[in-house]
């Protein structure tokens, strides 16, 4: 593992998030200063009361201060926090980020940094909380989890090699996949369970006997539509951001479901028990299921 | 509540289910001699010595001698279990069950009981576990749960209100339903919500970067999919026992989810977290999320 010093860290964002990464490189002895902005100053003065940051800072005195920034904003925001650091970026300054899609803030960040783009290395570490804000950060959230790093072709490997540190002074695994491919699985794993729980959700309640149906529900609906109880405003934002891989997977999972509802028109047992059968096991061998 | 007497009680296929039901009569003083029968001896014999039933019998003892004979047979079992008891029925025996579908079970009372079609009240508590067998057998199975009778128009009204007390004194709340509304609410509750999962991880694990995704997957994906786990001979069998039902409501849900894509196709953000917002809303008010 690399020995890592980072002088002086910007987290812009000081939630769960960037408040967990800038607490576990402190821990971790990596990090001299580190600087946080953001749009709301009790969110900031808190971090500073809570010791996640040293000080509270400008966009721009983050920009020209920091070695490494960390965006941990709401992907929306991303496009104008790039436009508003660009022109006072550091030339050695490394850019990385928080956001649970890739290519969208890829987009953001060619359009935003512009010539500077070389500098954004983007990433997205999988980890999450029910929490939220800077109360809620903690220096083992990212232990044992993975990140993933979707580098770009300008990246600098030196740079490349320093967010990985950086994350792996956390704890992290960290793997370097292509962003579609991120934003693929991430679709797949992540944003369909929440869009057909959701829908269910739907289905039960707009549906006949919704009441009957609520009321005869057992264990396997409340760990089924668990995650519909997400915040709506960030998963509609999720969705949108993630549309085009959202829609792709869906047309997939189709495929399969109907292919499954042809078996079971034409009463075809044989293929739904072995269907069953695979499901069962893959599912059980999934090293995530006693987590 | 009607104080309770049956003087014989008995369970067919003493398992969890049925071994459960003269636990929690035994217990509350409401039954004389249990006695039991099925498949397999070794089974009795575990069941005899357990204190769960007195006495295990044939099929036609059961018949001759029981005043209630509960069902708790796999379902595809029930006709001919009928059949052979229906000839030596008492006239004052009633004959319930546990079966978890109801439009098959009464097609196949009608057919194997014949002209004694009147005694059998068919009901179904909707109460289970991961466990099985005798020894999984719990006189608090009940407690607080729900039962749904779903009585035939040819069923005597005492034996119906025998049939409800011997679950109150079980600790259920029992509720009279329509078969075909049962049939329709547990697949919408308990069905699809097995059949989405299991093809969810085909899906996943049949798909593209597979591996990937398996190992980008969090706790989400964890409760989403941890329905598929169940035993696929079981399952199988209630896809196919409910196969109307359950079509019926899977076209119910595609035009939901139909609704869906379109608007995420569309860029229809406000149509989006109207419906998240419903959605988490309802999951947020089931009384069952907390179980």
């Amino acid at each position: 593992m690399t020995t890592l010093k980072i002088g002086t860290l910007a987290v812009i964002g000081v939630g769960l998030i960037g408040g967990s990464f800038a607490a576990a490189l402190r821990r971790a002895g990596s990090v001299g200063r580190v600087l946080g902005a953001g749009r709301r100053p009790e969110t900031l003065a808190q971090a500073v009361t809570l010791g996640l940051i040293d000080e509270a800072v400008t966009l721009k005195e983050a920009a020209t201060r920091a070695d490494l920034i960390f965006i941990a904003a709401p992907v929306g925001a991303f496009e104008a926090i790039f436009a508003e650091i660009a022109p006072h970026l550091g030339s050695k300054t490394i850019v990385t980020d928080g956001g649970s899609t890739k290519r969208n803030v890829i987009e953001a960040a060619r359009t935003g940094l512009g010539s500077r783009i070389a500098q954004f290395v983007p990433g997205h570490p999988m980890a999450g909380s029910h929490e939220k804000g800077p109360q809620a950060a903690n220096p083992d959230l990212y232990q044992g989890r993975r990140v993933m790093l979707t580098p770009l072709v300008e990246n600098h490997p030196q740079d490349i090699a320093t967010v990985q540190a950086a994350w792996q002074q956390c704890g992290a695994n960290v793997v370097c996949i292509d962003p579609s491919q991120h934003d693929g699985a991430v679709a797949a794993v992540s944003h369909l369970p929440h869009w057909v729980a959701a829908l269910f959700m739907q289905y039960i309640i707009g549906g006949d006997d919704a009441m009957l149906k609520l009321e005869t529900a057992g264990t396997g609906f409340r760990d089924f539509t668990r995650v519909a109880q997400g915040s709506p405003e960030m998963w509609r934002d999720i969705f949108m951001a993630n549309r085009d891989a959202v829609l792709a997977e869906l047309v997939a999972l189709r495929q399969v479901m109907d292919r499954a509802e042809h078996a079971l028109r034409e009463h075809d047992a044989v293929w739904l028990e072995d269907m069953l059968d695979r499901a069962a096991k893959a599912r059980a061998e999934w090293p995530g299921g006693t987590k």
